[in-house]
């Protein structure tokens, strides 16, 4: 099944490339538990995080091992490209157990099975769905393991995309150009935020004629009227009124790669101070576009558009992208590289970003953002969707 | 803004039962990470868990203090019943960080000032989102501190609806219904799953003539074809073929509160073998809600399903049920009590369960659920959907 999606040789060629970080870090085992490395090593594809499950490596074994609940082993041997040795259930008890059982006891006894109980065994400290809990279980499973922070290795076996990967973002990339044509034309005076949300979610499950549209990490963010100043809150039964700045971030996603657009409308006639400031969100994010190219640090990329907006006296703390593509929810991040002071990423090519600088005053806020591809010589955006503030 | 989803008065009596819980054990502060359990006590409605934060409660603090992302601070003012000085925000500079600064740093620094630095602190410890590297950060910067596991507390305050939850669990039952429908009405042979899909969310999104949908915690899970053994994949490209079982498990949602609905349909005319093991599933079903009443326990509730299926010479190992009500991804169920042998809970009025049995064998897979309440003397289910075995 994965095959069909990626060949062998992708899979192979990821997994060497997280032996070799294994061996620099001198690691007997990883267990890997965000979804999306998880996705990433083995193909494993299902809405299955909301229990404990893993992915696990050791050096000498030459695929990885697939730890999950029993009903959702069928799932793993539908997509991934495991043997069926590779493949490892716990039983249902441990599930929200009153029998004081957890899932991670179960995969203390793989790391058992495969001699690394005793030695150097690296965790994803910080990944989504690897809770403090399952740390405490595996320590007091394993008391002759040390465990080390492995929070991000994965993650940075993932920056640099292949060829396929980045087909799949050009595929979501068709979908958020269609679906923010979608949220474009359903927004009016009078029309909930919630019918916006699903003419939206029409066009990215929709897809286009060739393919559908999977899931996306987040659901399509529409902060409007008084609430462009909360980036994160979701839609509502609230009708649109003439005057209500409208923020759209969203991302088409296929095989779980994703390419998120963000663009600002206004209902009715946007105030001369608000397209004015549009124009210096649209000039900065041009200029941090023309900054990024091999070689060049993810700080440099964030000055170019710092140096746009201090000329016209303006400030912002936040990072202003980071480095995304396959992923699950909660997000699309990699959690990797940012595109911020202080962060000295180099950018090589097949770097892929999410580069979404805003502006947010007391009245309204503006996001215009692209998700690009690092080149050989420069940036390449991969939607094209005029970059200007839109109004109904 | 909360106020207009819930008074003031369930917000204080939600603190009042959570605060009981903490005098029992003995916390002097609780740090609440899951974002349906900070919902629950805050009003706080926002896409930004992907990022650390808490609702810290002390006893002698009237307000909980709201802990996030700086450019969410506008999103728990916006959302929450608290005072400005409730809310606290760390700086951007923490969120996946190259200077090694993490939000729990923060939430320590909260702690501290709340003096309950040198107490026992109690932690969801296996709660999403509170990962293994947010209670070590916890761990070192506070090495006065006792930690103590309180993952359920707040959840076990939840498992009793107030009518205005059962309300909004009934506005989801609505949303549930017209998207199962939508769903039947859309599979048919030649169509691809994800068509279905989107018609699913159509409905989730559009709700009923009075009121639109809110995201489910977890999107329409539809296998189908070989796949209904995998209870957790999600929708391909793939088009529907003659002879295909499909299962749709959706959720309506309104203000977070969901009504789950479960059911099977056969593209084309279902093979007697599957008609037959479909009433087995409508007989277990129905044997389990007439068993459910106040006083009764769990473990009862799934004998009398258990029952009905030995008859048939069939076992299962899997749960068939567990509470559940407010979410936000990846899950809808609270993690409390589960129908299942050894789950001595108690059924008491208001409680909610999604009842989900199921049959998986080698050719299909067969589940019919529903949402109930138990009333004072019996279960009420709150969607009204045939419960049978359906086919195009």
């Amino acid at each position: 099944m994965p095959q069909s999606i990626f060949g062998e040789s992708e899979y192979e060629r990821r997994i060497d490339k997280t032996k070799e970080r294994m061996r620099e870090a001198e690691l007997d085992a990883l267990v890997v538990s965000d979804p999306a490395n998880m996705n990433y090593l083995s193909g494993y594809d299902g809405w299955s995080f909301y229990v404990p499950q893993a992915v696990v490596l050791t050096p000498d074994r030459e695929e990885p091992v697939w730890v999950g609940r029993g009903m959702d082993a069928n799932g793993a041997r539908a997509t991934t490209w495991l043997e069926e040795e590779s493949i490892r259930a716990y039983s249902d008890d441990h599930v929200h157990s009153p029998h004081d059982l957890h899932p991670m006891d179960y995969v203390a006894g793989v790391l058992e099975e495969l001699d690394a109980d005793g030695g150097r065994v690296g965790l994803e400290m910080d990944a989504y769905y690897f809770t403090a809990k399952s740390y405490t279980r595996l320590q007091e499973n394993l008391p002759e393991a040390t465990f080390e922070d492995a929070t991000l290795l994965v993650n940075w076996v993932r920056v640099k995309k292949s060829d396929r990967e980045l087909d799949y973002m050009r595929e979501a990339a068709r979908i958020s150009e269609n679906a923010m044509q979608a949220g474009m034309d359903a927004i009016e005076e009078g029309v909930p935020e919630s019918e916006a949300a699903r003419a939206i979610y029409d066009a990215l499950i929709r897809g286009t004629d060739d393919y559908g549209g999977d899931y996306p990490s987040i659901v399509p963010l529409m902060p409007s009227g008084d609430h462009t100043g909360t980036p994160h809150l979701t839609w509502t039964d609230r009708e649109f009124e003439d005057g209500d700045p409208v923020i759209i971030e969203l991302s088409g996603c296929r095989h779980r790669y994703h390419s998120p657009l963000a663009r600002t409308t206004f209902v009715g006639d946007p105030p001369a101070e608000m397209k004015d400031r549009a124009e210096i969100v649209v000039e900065g994010l041009n200029a941090a576009l023309d900054a990024a190219e091999p070689g060049v640090t993810c700080e440099r990329v964030e000055k170019a558009w710092r140096d746009v907006i201090s000329k016209y006296d303006i400030e912002k703390e936040e990072r202003i992208g980071y480095s995304m593509g396959l992923g699950y929810p909660p997000d699309w991040g990699e959690h990797t590289a940012s595109l911020r002071p202080g962060d000295e990423t180099v950018l090589e090519e097949n770097m892929t970003f999410h580069a979404i600088p805003g502006l947010w005053f007391d009245d309204f806020g503006i996001e215009l953002s692209e998700t690009f591809r690092v080149t050989s010589n420069g940036a390449e955006t991969l939607a094209e969707f005029p970059r200007k503030l839109f109004s109904t």
